[in-house]
């Protein structure tokens, strides 16, 4: 059926154009109430630090895949302009219909291109096996269902707009994993779907950069910034040291690995992302970051080994344990150090009122790991019914399938 | 005749030498009444992006040619550090013999190295064509014969001059198609000036870095900083949108092709440079980036199978649609943005005045591009003298002319 | 033997544990006197900066060896986050016992990573031949020893603290050296310590890093930014001007030579260090920039050819000539500056306070190169005592003994 799969190409050009059309309509138009978009902001550099990680460096972050390098950078960039742009109507649409207040202009910016990294982690459990419609039609769906889920806990539980948004790896990891699992496996002695030395390279590359500038990330939006950089750093740091002493401890014979180091270096910025600006010790912080190198290494044996196998998951780049597990871990810390400064502010009084707070929080979590869970595996139904023409499992982890290659040798 | 391609290697070091002991005696000796070269200034992040972005980006950008990439990041490199060190001068020269106001240190120096940007897009022309000498020698006409452009349009059109500054593109790219069309062809079969898969890499990195940069570029010597950022950043997405609609709309069976990629998403970027700061709806930004975009692509088909073999241009990574055409549109849509935002002010009456609006704007850009065409025709014709030791067309694109490959296996 | 080289392995995810659970105690418990860690600071964008050339930049401007990637950026990202906790550590200690005042948060781990660049230097004088274990015990001792050098400085000689701090390249480069003279030489007619056009490539991409972000980590410390930056700037911009030149002069046949482009591009920025801040005219710092670039490369000739040899060095990245060489010749402009400046301001009265000031300046370069030559042959021979299981010289330069290769095809 070679017709099913060329044909599917021709609706790309059209699906986005028609979102352009969409986008710019919302433009011209605008929405009454919503304020002035060129209104003053003060934070360029951090936001450039974050646009540079959400582009270059999870674009190259994602380059796991030896025939897959074109594919990793270029739709990641496609995906990310979309979904800025769709995430800034979603919000304008909110503005409009009074849900929250105008926040305009950078800011929204900022926050769009916060919450893409949702997306962006999502492509990486679908890496390979997803095509663009799917890749598109799934940034759209993700950012209206991560920006309801946000909705949902700032008006219901009443948590702040900024630590909402870090709810990002979270709901990006499961989205990605429920979309994931409904795709066909790939035949298991595919070579394709491994790394190769220089696409490892070119990975560690963008594993640099997301380093570099997650406490740019988990800075940019908060209340207390120098707190928010300091402990984003620190857990880092502490995370980076033990994904090697992690992945020279499990692997044979105390060698290195890479794919570990990819990872694990990442982990502490991901379990500090509710905390970081409200972590008052800097060994909270380094502890955090210890924990999340454990869990994702850990993870990482455990679920390649046992779950994935016995759910038939394949999650291409390990989304499920470098953001999945440490958001998770991240999620419940935040909860126990809210509980334990609350109480010793209060001294172990009014216990209602930190029941009230755990609560709140674990509603918060619960809220978004269920609703990313539910509707990452309604969009995977969705995605792979015969209307997308989904790839056949043998033109998978393959860049010629979707990019021209024009050069005489295409050995790389 | 071997000596004569040996022999040029010879002058490289002298006449950078000379060169530099110009621009030292120069430092040394300073001009009576240019200021104090350590004046405060408060846009260091902002000059190290566009740096960043000249020396890395284009650095990397340029590499797409598959045995040029030693070539194309260092020359890069050495033009851009003589060029700015020239502009400097020239810029000094100038305040000496009260051509302008002095500007002096950090703002100086950011004029420099954004003025630069019209060698490292003349470079892109002639790529793998022109040896060091000639680029050299290139590069010193260019910034002279761009300020003086600059100059003209200042003094007797009264643009100012952070807009004069924005016709970098334009002349970059026109000036750099008129001194390729005086260098011999090289023979169609050869294989040397394609891409290979890795290049193209190399080239996708260094493109998102320009990418995410501009915003920066646009914003440097801008009035009103927040307008252009935000304004370059929309047209930037929107252009790199289309440029993925239009790579599958136009390609064979609808796969995305690299080079489209690459030229196309910088489009809206070159598009806004003069409007940025002055555009007053988002809307209006991101229907340049879209017409950036589409002009690049059809002029790339257009360019390439028509108007290039009539007029034997070999623009080998393809400047004119990736910065002459957007620059052209531009300027076209800078003087129809001022046209109508002065008619709605004054209601259209005083036609007279909108009348003269339109001819400074028309004006400044037919004079510099006119400039452009030809004084670079002059200079095609000039470094293809005996005196300057043309490379023979069999070596062309070949790093293993300039460089030394100490290794012993060279398949890269 | 393999069972050597093999055990050492099981050692090293020990090693890093037991310093990560010190690290975490000291910061558990702190010191009684240390000031509050999260002091505000504005300086943010420059430390990022600064962070980014260390770890990014230098990780791939190491990457020099065709076997030895992995290695490269890995070690190195590692060195970093262990350096940086255990420089804060001794700091606080340093605090505690009253050596110096307070100064911590963001600033406390700006010069935690400034001074770890000398011991990234370090490393590239060891590449290839250390294992992480002696990389890890030469991190230590070398920021222990950098940090009491430093105190020695500033209690007897009164040298300002960020003035002191920029010795880190005379430390770093000598400290280097004497390790890597203990370390028992390669086999002559070795394949894997020479570079590929490939790792030329990556180290070329790291080398614009450090170059780029060069006046950030000159004036990250120091009280004149403005000066800082602009004269670093200048330093920077002649001598790769100069580095192509003598590329060309130097080598056979006229063609330019990778390496001499990496290492003397950088020589100015490290001899403009100790000076940035306080020279007055431009044009001196372009002179010193023209120095060093000249000191590099007719230092890189004369070390590979006549110094190494005799006495056995084998320096794999150059760090002799790279950093070295221009940070004596910094030294020594910065003795020669001092004395004219203060000599024209007293005109040339009170010729004992002057000699006050060269001694000064003088004792503190000498007692920081002889500590690191002193200190760097005591770490050399402990390093490669039988306990620590040196790597066999037949496994030098090689990822595949630290680092897991699962790929099928092992060729890069």
């Amino acid at each position: 059926m070679p017709s099913r799969y060329l044909s599917f190409r021709c609706s790309v050009p059209w699906l986005i154009l028609l979102l352009q059309i969409l986008f710019l309509t919302h433009s011209f138009l605008g929405f009454p109430g919503v304020g002035d978009v060129y209104s003053p902001s003060n934070f360029y550099p951090e936001f450039q630090d974050v646009n540079h990680m959400v582009i270059f460096g999870f674009g190259f972050f994602l380059m796991v895949l030896r025939r897959y390098g074109f594919s990793s950078t270029g739709f990641n960039f496609l995906l990310i302009v979309l979904g800025v742009q769709c995430s800034v109507l979603v919000e304008d649409l909110s503005v409009f219909l009074r849900i929250q207040q105008s926040e305009v202009g950078m800011k929204s910016l900022a926050k769009a291109v916060v919450s893409m990294t949702a997306v962006v982690i999502s492509t990486g459990a679908v890496l390979g096996k997803a095509n663009p419609v799917q890749l598109i039609m799934m940034t759209l769906v993700e950012i209206i269902i991560f920006y309801v889920s946000r909705c949902i806990n700032r008006t219901f539980l009443q948590v702040p707009e900024q630590l909402s948004l870090m709810h990002v790896h979270l709901f990006g990891a499961y989205f990605g994993l429920a979309v994931t699992s409904r795709f066909p496996e790939p035949a298991p002695g595919l070579d394709k779907n491994r790394s190769s030395p220089k696409s490892d390279l070119f990975s560690m590359l963008g594993t640099v950069f997301v380093w570099v500038f997650w406490p740019s990330f988990n800075s940019l939006l908060a209340d207390s910034k120098k707190e928010a950089v300091l402990n984003t750093y620190l857990a880092l740091a502490v995370s980076a040291v033990a994904a090697f002493m992690l992945s020279a401890l499990t692997s044979k014979d105390g060698k290195f690995r890479m794919t570990h180091i990819h990872s694990a270096v990442l982990a502490g910025g991901v379990t500090v992302s509710y905390t970081a600006p409200s972590i008052q010790h800097p060994w909270i912080a380094m502890i955090l970051g210890l924990l999340g190198s454990v869990i994702t290494i850990l993870g990482s044996h455990c679920l390649q080994r046992c779950f994935n196998p016995a759910l038939k998951l394949q999650d291409t780049s390990g989304v499920h344990f470098t953001f999945g597990l440490p958001a998770v871990l991240g999620a419940v810390a935040a909860v126990v150090l809210c509980v334990v400064q609350n109480g010793i502010d209060r001294q172990w009084n009014n216990l209602s009122s930190l029941g009230y707070l755990v609560f709140v929080d674990l509603g918060a979590f619960c809220q978004t790991i269920s609703s990313a869970l539910i509707t990452g595996l309604i969009t995977g139904l969705i995605l792979n019914t015969k209307l997308l023409k989904a790839v056949h499992v043998s033109k998978y982890f393959d860049d010629q399938f979707y990019w021209e290659f024009p050069h005489l040798s295409v050995g790389f």
